[in-house]
């Protein structure tokens, strides 16, 4: 028979490089760095909510510590430290095997020391917490945007949409995308070394999570301003020859979610060295559209004309 | 429609007092004390596993944010922050109010301020993230007891097993003790201030969550000695006198769970200043054995006899 004890020390007990005490009493023990401030973060994963049910373990172990590393990179922060706690229906070791080497594969790529969590039994349900550090006053908030400021969003959203799409209902995407977008879907990059190149530069951000459109409206209201966004500069290109379909390719990168990718707000004199930090990092930023002062979100057409933008961001309980 | 933003900013957004940034953001920001060191523990709460489906939403709130509390006290920590993520079922205002009205109660009662968390939507589950702070080399580990140092408990265990079983299957319990019983289940009162005082007192120390005896194997497993516990000096009164049956009152002391009572080994030299501490807590620290070189966990009998005392902690997957 396996015990719980027998599963925490088999699968959830992992080497740390920067921790005090890790796995295995009531509490682990860090050693936070002087100067520095904590930055704390929580997301659960729930089976049927927010992954299929038939997701590979190993990628719903990535994508678990993933979302989480994500929140810490949308501060600026360097992350440090994360915890997991599980609940399961059942043990099914190859899964928890499969499911744990995912979580320590992500944790480890960003120097992430998992530190403990909790395992029970009852339905399928993931939470870590992760935590990361910045120096004092560095973290950047959602609430600093102003109006002038560029709006910027990292990388290529709307393909984990797409591939959730596919998964779920059979979309046809292009054979040479369709794994790219379930890989975007199942196995996130969190954006950290961006988020750290931005400190200083950046003076709001966030991780779009629930839609680009929605998450930015999550900094308008926070910095109590609008924007208009220019539908010419949307990174729309890899949606759209994922899915071979404008439209839709515009509606998941604007409200898709899932991306992880970091949507920033920044003055204009930082152009050069947002460039700057596109080209060493090798990836790209898109400059997106403009804080402006009267509230609201809206979208210039290719056709000059301005519409309001509705925000159709995800809420779990709308 | 109730919105997710909307029931957190009604509900779960709480005034906090030494958090640089609370909930509304990508992460919360807290300042770590100079000197310090951060100790972190995560509980799990799954409805059927942990609680009656049935509870009290105020008392599981409370219950949610004392569990997590008692590791931090187990570690003579200060109780600082918490975060709790949830996943809901669906949205009933007034269950949701009186959970977080719990939640922040038990966390304000300790001086812990709520940071921040996730809500979602899925099976019933809440799952806290507590930190405190030591200072620097300060946490009270599992693994320091050495043999011949004395083995004590902080008030009374079994009375929560008590609680349970009345609940659960009608055991019958005495008119005066009853409430006292599924109070001592429902609403935790973990043992901070003790913790605190038990710092250079104390050299391995855990908080009784899956019964005495099981969780007192976790310190003989880490600090690798054994233990003989004494029957006649186990805090048996209360167990007793609320349910009338001296066997079961016993089981339930060494084998109940859920009592977040503080056990924890002291060398015998330390004798006057536990009773001090006692007496200055108004809480009653029984000494209910020592420790010893040889492995295992032993009871001495009232008449003497010495008898191997199986640990029979819980195990979620045995």
């Amino acid at each position: 028979m396996t015990s719980e004890f027998d599963l925490i020390a088999r699968h959830f007990t992992r080497p740390t490089r920067h921790t005090v005490l890790g796995v295995g009493d009531d509490c682990a023990i860090v050693q936070p760095s002087a100067r520095h401030a904590l930055v704390v973060t929580t997301d659960m994963l729930v089976a049927g909510t927010h992954f299929l049910p038939d997701t590979d373990a190993e990628r719903l172990g990535w994508k678990t510590a993933a979302v989480n590393i994500s929140d810490l990179a949308a501060m600026g922060a360097q992350p440090r430290w994360i915890t997991l706690a599980l609940s399961l229906p059942a043990v099914d070791e190859h899964w928890i095997a499969a499911l744990a080497r995912g979580f320590a594969e992500c944790s480890e790529a960003y120097g992430v020391d998992w530190i403990g969590g909790d395992t029970t039994r009852g339905p399928l349900n993931l939470c870590a917490t992760a935590f990361g550090e910045v120096e004092v006053g560095g973290a950047i908030r959602r609430s600093g945007a102003h109006a002038g400021d560029d709006i910027w969003v990292s990388g290529w959203p709307g393909l984990a949409a797409l591939g959730l799409r596919h998964l779920l209902d059979g979309t046809p995407l292009d054979a040479d995308w369709r794994d790219t977008c379930v890989e975007a879907l199942e196995r996130p990059q969190p954006r950290v070394a961006l988020g750290l190149a931005l400190r200083g530069v950046a003076r709001a951000m966030l991780d779009v999570s629930d839609g680009l459109a929605g998450d930015l409206a999550h900094i308008l209201e926070r910095s109590a301003c609008g924007a208009v966004l220019d539908e010419a500069a949307l990174p729309l290109a890899h949606a759209q020859a994922a899915c071979g379909d404008a439209a839709l390719a515009q509606r998941c990168v604007l409200a898709g979610g899932d991306d992880y990718e970091l949507l920033f707000c920044a003055a204009p004199d930082k152009r050069d060295a947002i460039t700057a930090i596109s080209k060493q990092l090798d990836l790209p930023l898109s400059r997106i559209g403009t804080c402006v002062a009267p509230p609201g979100l809206q979208l210039r057409q290719r056709d000059g004309a301005i519409v309001a933008l509705p925000p159709r961001g995800f809420d779990h309980f709308a």
